[in-house]
Formats: structure tokens, C-alpha cells, sequence
């Protein structure tokens, strides 16, 4: 497998949503909170039931640690690479550290728990991402404008009359991309800063969080977001999939939604 | 258990020393290589050796995370709270998240791991920071001014004619601090970087990285970090610490330089 080829493929077979698996156990169906090993069963329902439509599929770390699940985590993505092998996962862990531990860090994501890319937070500079970087196959997603409220009070600031954003999002095509498996997590509330960040990097691949509960303008993305073949966007949503629904309908709830997304999506698609 | 007031303790018994518990699994001493569980057995007989020297434990969470030893993290921390519950446990991680996932992270390390502090990226701003900060006995450590060589292409770049590091610094001291909970990691490769750094952040404690095998300066850093009451440093140590000897002695090793250091850094100490 390869990361970027892999979903190279599947903006051509039309879908780019990630679907992201964000488990708050207290939101599963309440037979799933009973169960032993709950989340892994809901996820794979989840999975079924948007495999055909998500461009890639985003487990995020944290949901997990918190549950003392990462048993879970690793079974999930195993699922995923067993049943649909053509979706690739991205292990949302927002990583960064000296050299020799972010090489520790890759061995995590993408020998344990098998990931074919990982998020990775910029701030070390170019320590903190080579190491993740030399494994060609795999993908490296940095944290460029994200999509939280207070993103702004480091990420905007003007360094030489350019936001640090567009110094990492330069940095990031210029020196860290000789793999071709480097892109950007650019959040959806960001859509003026997303239009600048496609200008320096006119090929990286965009990972969107921020579409639905965090308010972020779909249109706007698709419109400032897409590379000039009308690609590039890995676009995520979580809460609004996995929870559709909390009855039994959970999972058709859950595929109604990613469909309702990816359509919506390639309708905006130049 | 509040772990600015149990690090205060330990500097007003005489040592500023971190002991960093990055097991290397190739240089541990033979023996522990080969059994089950030796990780944790290599780390608590480095702690026993060690505990009375030291002003904090940081274990460094990829380490076991690549060797797929969480529980042996999970293990030596509570090894420590048990046997030494005055030394307070720094879990180093890197967390960084917007706040709902912030708050899953502060589970992980707080709830799950039993650490008394964490280490957290502030990329991503306020959110990321305050859902750690909220709990008010235990110590939120933000990155700062790092001690790896790329560490200056992001967080020195100039704002206002003022780096990004120092940016960090003022928000921590003026905006994060309400809790009086708030320390900076900042490496002692970067002296210079250091002395701005204690100018606008007079009492909060750093947690300084970089002495030893990264090549940092323990007299700048003990003449520039230190506040004014003479305290303020948990210097750590790791690889010269586990490392000192891999024969039978390793622990005698450890212990002396453990003793080597904290003395040096006493005998500077104003």
C-alpha cells in the first residue's frame, strides 16, 4: 500500500470524505456501552456500513487512550486493513518530538497499530517530521491552520507579513515533501486561510476537520480547498456519522449521512 | 498530592534533577533485555537507585509506546507513587489537541498513567492548553524553546521583533497561569533563548531537556534559568543517568551520576 496513491484512487472513484472515528462512549448505542469490547463492535458496524464511501477513515488517538481501549484502536484498524485494504487509515495523534523519539513515535502508529499515516504536530521543525517522513509509503499529516477556536493566537501571527501557518505550509512543500507522502490538516472555520495555504502548496493533499459540530463552511472549502483537478481534499466528519443516529438504525443513519457528505461534496467539485 | 508544591519540596532539599526513564531496549543491560517485562524491571531499579536524588521521574511515553509496553509505563509510574509518593511523575507525551480531545488527553495521562504533570504542544492554542490546566494539582508543562537542532525554524521566527518562543512565554505567564500550574520546556542548547525566556516568565519552572548527550551548557543553564530565589530547574537527565553502566553496576552508576549532577547543579546554584 501507499498512502497518497491509495487516496489518489479514491478521489477518482469520487468520494472524498474521511470518516472519522471519534468514539464517546457515552453517545454509542446503549447496547454497545454494555458490551465488552463496545467500541470495536460499533466501529465495525460503522465501518461496514461507510467502507464503500469514505475516501479514508481517521481513528483519533484520544478517544481511545481515554477509555484505556487502545486494544480497540489497534483491533479497529486491523479490521479496516482486513475487510476494505483499499481505504487507507490515518491514526489522528497529533505526534511531535526530538529526532530519535519521533522515530518511536513511527514505529507506534505505523508497526503497532498499523496506520498508513499519522498527524503530526509541526512546532520542532523538521526533526520532528523527517523521521515520520522517510517511511515513503506511509503519509504525513502536519498540522498547518487547524480548526479549533484559539487556532489563531500562534498559527496567524505575521512573521515577514505572512501568518506562521504559511511558513509551515511552505516549509512543508519546499524541504519536507521529497517523498511525496507529505500534507496538511487545514480546518474547515478557516476558509480565507485555507485559499492562501493552496496558493504555497498547490498539490499537498488537505486533511478538513471542522465541518458540522464545529460550524465549518463546506461550500468554502470545496471552493478555496480543491487543487486545480478538483481534488486534494480529504474532508472529515465524525460526530455527525457516527451518531446520525442512536437507535438501531445507527449504522443505515450512519451510511445515509457519509453519502448525503460525498455527494454533496462531488456536486460542489469542479 | 499538588505538583508545584512537591517540586518546590524537592528544590528546598537540594536538587533540581530529572531523571528521564527513556528505555532504549538495545541498552539496557542484557540480562533485562531478555525477560519478560524488563522495562519495568530495569526502570525500578533505576528508581531505587535513584529516588532520593531526584526532584521528578519523567518517563518518556514513545519509549514504551514503540516497544508496545504501555502497561510497563502505566506499571513504573505506579511503582513510583507507591514506593516514592513525594517525587512527583512527569509523563512526557507531547500531548496537543482542540479541547474536547484535549480533555480525553488529560484522562490518559492524569487518570490513566497516575502522572502528577504532562508535556503539552501549544500549537494550537488556548484550547489546547486549559482542559489540562483545569486540574489544578497537577502540572501542565508547555513546549516552549526546544532543545533539538530544527527547534529555532518555528520557534524563533519573529514577530513584532520578538520570537515565537517568547510569544508562548508571555500567553503561559499572563493568560494559562490562574491555577499557578503552568511550567515551559526549555532546552538547555539554547542559553540565549533561556534568559529572554526567565525575563518574561520570572517564577514559572522549566523543565530543561537538552543537557548530556544533546550537548547543552548546565552552567548558562543554571545561570539563565534559575529564578531569583536560586530554584525554578528540573534538569533532566536521561541517557547519561540509565545509561552510565551497562555491566551489574548500572545502578551504582546511575546513582553516582545522578549524585554527580545534582551536586554540579547545587554548587551553581546561587
Amino acid at each position: 500500500m501507499n498512502f497518497m496513491s491509495d487516496i489518489a484512487r479514491r478521489w477518482l472513484q469520487g468520494t472524498q470524505v474521511c470518516i472519522g472515528l471519534d468514539p464517546f462512549v457515552d453517545r454509542l448505542p446503549t447496547h454497545f456501552q454494555l458490551q465488552p469490547d463496545g467500541i470495536l463492535a460499533f466501529n465495525r458496524a460503522i465501518i461496514d456500513a461507510t467502507a464503500d464511501i469514505a475516501c479514508c477513515f481517521k481513528p483519533q488517538f484520544a478517544h481511545f487512550a481515554a477509555e484505556q481501549a487502545e486494544d480497540q484502536l489497534k483491533a479497529s484498524i486491523a479490521y479496516i486493513k482486513s475487510h476494505y485494504p483499499d481505504i487507507p487509515v490515518i491514526l489522528d495523534s497529533k505526534r511531535g518530538d526530538i529526532g530519535s523519539t519521533a522515530a518511536m513515535y513511527a514505529r507506534e502508529a505505523f508497526e503497532h497499530y498499523g496506520a498508513d499515516a499519522l498527524t503530526v504536530n509541526p512546532y520542532m521543525g523538521s526533526d520532528t517530521v523527517l523521521p515520520f517522513a522517510k517511511y515513503r509509503d506511509k503519509g504525513v499529516i502536519l498540522l498547518c491552520r487547524t480548526s479549533n477556536p484559539s487556532a489563531a493566537e500562534f498559527q496567524n501571527l505575521l512573521i515577514d507579513g505572512e501568518p506562521l501557518y504559511i511558513h509551515v505550509a511552505r516549509r512543508a512543500q519546499q524541504h519536507w515533501n521529497a517523498n511525496g507522502n507529505i500534507a496538511l490538516v487545514v480546518g474547515a472555520t478557516a476558509a480565507d486561510e485555507m485559499a492562501r495555504i493552496r496558493d504555497v502548496a498547490p498539490d499537498l493533499p488537505f486533511l478538513v476537520p471542522g465541518i458540522g459540530a464545529q460550524g465549518g463552511d463546506l461550500a468554502a472549502t470545496v471552493r478555496h480547498g480543491q487543487t486545480a483537478s478538483g481534488k486534494g481534499l480529504m474532508i472529515n466528519a465524525s460526530r455527525s456519522i457516527l451518531y446520525a443516529s442512536n437507535g438501531s438504525n445507527f449504522a443505515e443513519a450512519a451510511r445515509a449521512e457519509a453519502i448525503r457528505l460525498r455527494d454533496q461534496i462531488q456536486a460542489m467539485s469542479s
